[in-house]
């Protein structure tokens, strides 16, 4: 149960964290300052709630009984968020491959962020209800950021795709890129089946249909809709991933493993 | 006098602006979640500081009298905050150099968000009272975020000053590497001038000498101190640029630059 715990948490760090990376890099690079600060301030909320499962996962992590006998020269020293952040290597990441893939243009960047807030909003209402109490109130508190980015990229889908040509013909792009990696949102791994069992986690099977329903809606308005057969793109979770997490985690962890002792 | 008020916000906005952008760099990057987010943070509220300028500049700029008669087949569109941020080339930004010099490591970026917050404090105290309602207003707005940033960045200054022998020797090292850009923050040129003598703007001769004691009084408790005879370089404000400047605009302007029609 524990272990299982331990990987369904950092599987919903490491979505956040994730894509939290992807977003920032936005900031300061336009089109538009009022939305290159928007796009941003996901990047933060998504980041803050990766802090807060990985908080979590460094607990349960710590309170694990010593598999070793004390005294063996090589004591562990407690393990803090930062470790599951920089620490580790791309197979050790449970994130899905939809928020790994590179930032692309404006177009793919808010479709994406649609197509995960949409899920996230669904996932987190039943994790809001999970027996798992920090699960719980972590999940709660993230609802209100999330509906905010739903809503947010959801305007932004309808006015690219209900908008220029141009703006259009992107919008048609960006979903031909990115279909193929919705259903691993709804394939479960084990550790999901485990945490559904257990009452932690939720049944993400059944989360398609509401989701399908929202994001359709949402399609209609904008004038778009996803291709039917789509190539599916899955592994992610269970730490199989693209070359585009290395590329990440090579930039964002050079300084946290040059300076490993450092006290900042 | 409008033109001189147009330099002088765009001056005030670049500073905000490019730090905001240097600071951006850290966003997700280390060495330490927390202040990950801490200093994204940072970059958000300067670049909104950096927008409300900028807003006032494309409304000042606007309402000048049009030069040239209208129906010559080149009527100009209205300005806005996005023509400031991503379509001026590096002449003719005026942010001290200060803020455009490299993030370096996190010694150099916490000691350069200090010795600027001490800045914005003392100058954005005396702009507050400034004749011009809206450098008035966007001044004490900006207050609130200023005084937090010096919190922040003091207590960090403090923290690796009087840290490790490795901390200590960074914040030194950093300080020899900033300290030839402290001058050109009290030497004011014309559009400053022009804003002084005409009740707008403030005397920044007259605030180095509180400047100076809010450092010094951070630095002893560090355990730092600012050498006496630093080389002194200028020339930010009057658009001459280090080639850093460029850096940073090719890298932020490009998004933009490449779609300047874009309806997004």
């Amino acid at each position: 149960m524990n272990e299982h715990l331990i990987d369904y948490t950092l599987h919903l760090a490491d979505n956040a964290l994730i894509l939290g990376h992807r977003n920032s890099e936005w900031c300061g690079h336009g089109p538009v300052l009022e939305q290159d600060i928007a796009i941003t301030n996901i990047s933060l909320d998504l980041i803050g709630q990766a802090r807060n499962f990985y908080q979590y996962a460094a607990e349960l992590t710590n309170a694990r009984p010593i598999l070793h006998p004390a005294g063996d020269g090589d004591l562990a020293r407690a393990v803090t968020e930062d470790d599951f952040a920089y620490f580790r290597d791309s197979p050790g990441f449970k994130n899905i491959l939809l928020v790994e893939q590179p930032k692309g243009d404006w177009a793919l960047t808010i479709l994406r962020q649609f197509l995960f807030s949409a899920y996230q909003k669904i996932l987190f209402e039943k994790l809001k209800e999970s027996k798992d109490a920090q699960i719980a109130a972590i999940a709660g508190k993230a609802l209100k950021e999330i509906t905010y980015h739903l809503r947010w990229s959801s305007e932004w889908v309808i006015r690219l795709g209900d908008g220029t040509e141009d703006s259009h013909a992107r919008m048609v792009k960006a979903i031909d890129e990115l279909c193929g990696y919705i259903d691993e949102m709804f394939s479960p791994v084990e550790c999901e089946l485990e945490m559904l069992n257990n009452g932690v986690g939720a049944d993400v099977i059944t989360l398609k249909e509401p989701w399908m329903l929202n994001v359709n809606e949402v399609f209609d308005e904008a004038g778009l809709a996803i291709p039917s057969t789509p190539l599916v793109h899955k592994g992610g979770k269970e730490g199989k991933h693209s070359e585009h997490l290395d590329d990440i985690l090579k930039e964002s962890q050079s300084v946290a493993r040059a300076y490993p002792a450092a006290t900042w």
